[in-house]
């Protein structure tokens, strides 16, 4: 796809050219032209305009744990100051982000759930114009552990009622939610017993996702709604047929990825990308992992069993994640069904201790959000760049789908880049 | 469950005693009272009789792919009678058996299946006293070549055609069906191009099967159809679940155990044995190898790909080969679920030219044979045995379902064991 700027002699060629000579992501830019004119009506003709893009359509996410405590003042002198540093690089680099509603944590007393802190942190965030998902409505994992003195039919009751309760007071807020996490193992997981394992054994894995899923739909029918796993297999593949031929309503598959073993590499990314492509569903990265320190040997099955004192994050590792992610970022923007990819988790020592963020504990920026940030906000993004409109008023502009805004004699407005090959009409 | 015996001083007592005092089994057994009196409604009262099962209701089964070339005078001279051997030798042990229905061979030539060969063969195994099942109406492996030449929707047309064709062919002969092998694997299978991963991966492993049980029960309402994999992980139950929502009339689920890479194991047994008990559906063990020769190496992923030229059966393979099989038909019937063990094959040299058989290539009978005689018509069977009627002309007798036999002064009568507790009443 090579589009002759020819009406654009002050475009920043490098960077359009750039994105659209690479037919890798086609499916995600759209060249359009867009016809100025003045408030009046009159054509803004041979104009110098300043054309820059203000957000990613894809949502570029990151884990954000840190903002509840952060924002319900838990945090106190350089803690602060060091989370307010964090916040900055968050916002720079992510417009998308995940916030944490485990059960065991967030109603840890029955009938006492963080309702007010959450729903502050989650204002804070979408103030920094943010757009939010809700990790997770129902989990056999960090589930609320006073579940286990209830009978099957009373905890099912509770789950319910919780995912109503949640799903309707954050409305607005948040409305995408990881409905349900792990359903592959969950009737099967052995390591403990909890709630949510007793009734997905007694349901089925496809009646407990279906009342899941029809509950939170009830209480926010235009939530967007995830299924998601770490189980890449095809026992997943399948549990999704069974489930879309029973009707579910998923709105976008949720694909974990915590490469703690090591990167997949693009060769097994693209397995796991065939695999749930075929369902014509959005796909969501929800959970991407990639160390800059040593990796989980590979005899661990399950990630939480590697317990080490301290798992440092090394120079060599560190320029290793950079390489890894920027391959692993560019092998699923070039897939049309990604929709989204979220890292996890933003700095290093939260899940298991790990070097797994893209800043070390005392706050340095490693190479991999750099890299990162020269895909998101560089290569991938158009910068201020002028135009000069032509006779008729019009340039014409090629960048990923996202919002536009385009400045000229110190006005501004703003526009969106769609799919759609509309000419776009702005009076400014 | 010990039942005292009081009324029958010339009972077999070691062996209903046997029978009797094996919990495992006691979902098996039953103990019944018999009447019995004369045509003219006489009481037969203190009258000796003798009782003999005739026929197991469980289905000890076997592949039997060899009466389709012996009934068709395929066999000359030394090898035909090699082949009367056999089957004495498989009609002695078994009441069941499955006959080859791959496509790839049945209908080698488009519009020339082997209707009436394996009919032959069916009528001679019916009147032999075995029960059929047909193996297997679409499966990925063993297709019809000629698929290939077609579309999609000619390749569906033709699976569908086929399997009313069968199925209503051989109604009355052959009313239990493998209707669909290896579901799992199938739409995934990248071995090499075939018509069905073809179909399966367009329309999707739940409506494929929806659509060949759907096309087989229209053909025999009245047919027991399975669905068979030789996948015995949560994959399998999970495609089942999504079966069941979706509808599909699952008669039984088939569970492949082939095991030349070495015995399972009780444990493993019983976890595949829990895994898909919970379906509530009766689990048929379909095809059953332990070998008495060389493993597999555990390496080899596809057993297809193990390829030696020669495969001997040893002394001590024989001797384990003997005791896991005790092992595994006794591990098997102690579940209540399972209703049908079929071993897989008869005699060595056939799938794989393994050494899987009851009997060597020169029809010498292993002790596997032996061991699993001694239970299926020994510990498990009601041999004649000499019974007294009381005043009442009543005996009592315990034995697994199935059918019975009793003979009086020159006269005989039949009768069956189920699972209701009802005095059977006999004239005779």
């Amino acid at each position: 796809m090579l589009v002759e700027l020819k009406n654009n002699p002050f475009s920043g060629r490098g960077i359009v050219m750039g994105i659209i000579n690479d037919n890798k992501y086609s499916h995600r830019i759209v060249t359009k032209t867009a016809k100025l004119s003045g408030l009046d009506g009159s054509v803004l003709k041979n104009t110098e305009v300043v054309v820059q893009q203000t957000r990613h359509k894809f949502l570029f996410g990151c884990a954000q744990f840190d903002a509840i405590p952060y924002v319900n003042n838990e945090f106190k002198g350089e803690e602060k100051e060091r989370a307010e540093q964090r916040f900055d690089k968050f916002i720079d680099l992510f417009n998308y982000a995940t916030l944490p509603f485990y059960w065991a944590f967030y109603e840890s007393v029955k009938g006492q759930p963080m309702i007010k802190e959450t729903k502050k942190a989650a204002e804070w965030l979408v103030s920094n114009g943010l757009l939010l998902k809700g990790h997770t409505l129902c989990w056999h994992t960090i589930t609320a552990p006073w579940l286990l003195d209830m009978t099957n039919e009373e905890i099912l009751m509770a789950q319910m009622k919780r995912i109503n309760r949640d799903v309707s007071e954050f409305e607005g807020l948040i409305d995408i939610w990881d409905a349900i996490n792990e359903v592959v193992i969950m009737p099967v997981f052995d390591k403990y017993d909890n709630g949510i394992t007793r009734i997905c054994k007694e349901l089925g894995r496809i009646k407990l996702v279906s009342k899941v899923f029809s509950e939170a739909k009830k209480a926010n029918p235009s939530a967007t709604l995830l299924i998601n796993d770490f189980n890449t297999s095809e026992s997943y593949a399948i549990l999704l047929e069974g489930l879309i031929e029973a009707g579910v309503p998923i709105d976008a598959i949720g694909i974990q990825s915590h490469m703690h073993q090591g990167y997949w590499g693009v060769e097994k990314t693209l397995e796991v990308l065939e695999r749930f492509s075929r369902f014509n569903l959005p796909l969501h990265f929800t959970e991407n992992t990639l160390v800059s320190g040593q990796l989980i040997p590979p005899e661990i099955e399950d990630l939480n069993d590697y317990q080490v004192k301290e798992w440092p994050s090394t120079v060599a590792g560190e320029d290793r994640q950079a390489r890894e992610v920027i391959s692993h970022y560019k092998t699923l923007l070039a897939n049309p069904k990604v929709e989204s990819i979220t890292w996890w988790d933003f700095a290093d020592g939260a899940w298991l201790g790990a070097p797994s963020g893209f800043i070390t504990v005392d706050n340095r920026v490693k190479p991999a959000y750099d890299e990162l940030h020269k895909l998101i906000k560089g290569e991938w993004w158009l910068k201020p760049t002028k135009y000069m409109t032509n006779e008729n008023g019009e340039i014409t502009i090629s960048g990923f789908f996202g919002d536009y805004e385009v400045s000229c004699q110190g006005k501004r407005i703003g526009f969106t880049f769609d799919s759609s090959n509309d000419t776009v009409k702005l009076k400014i």
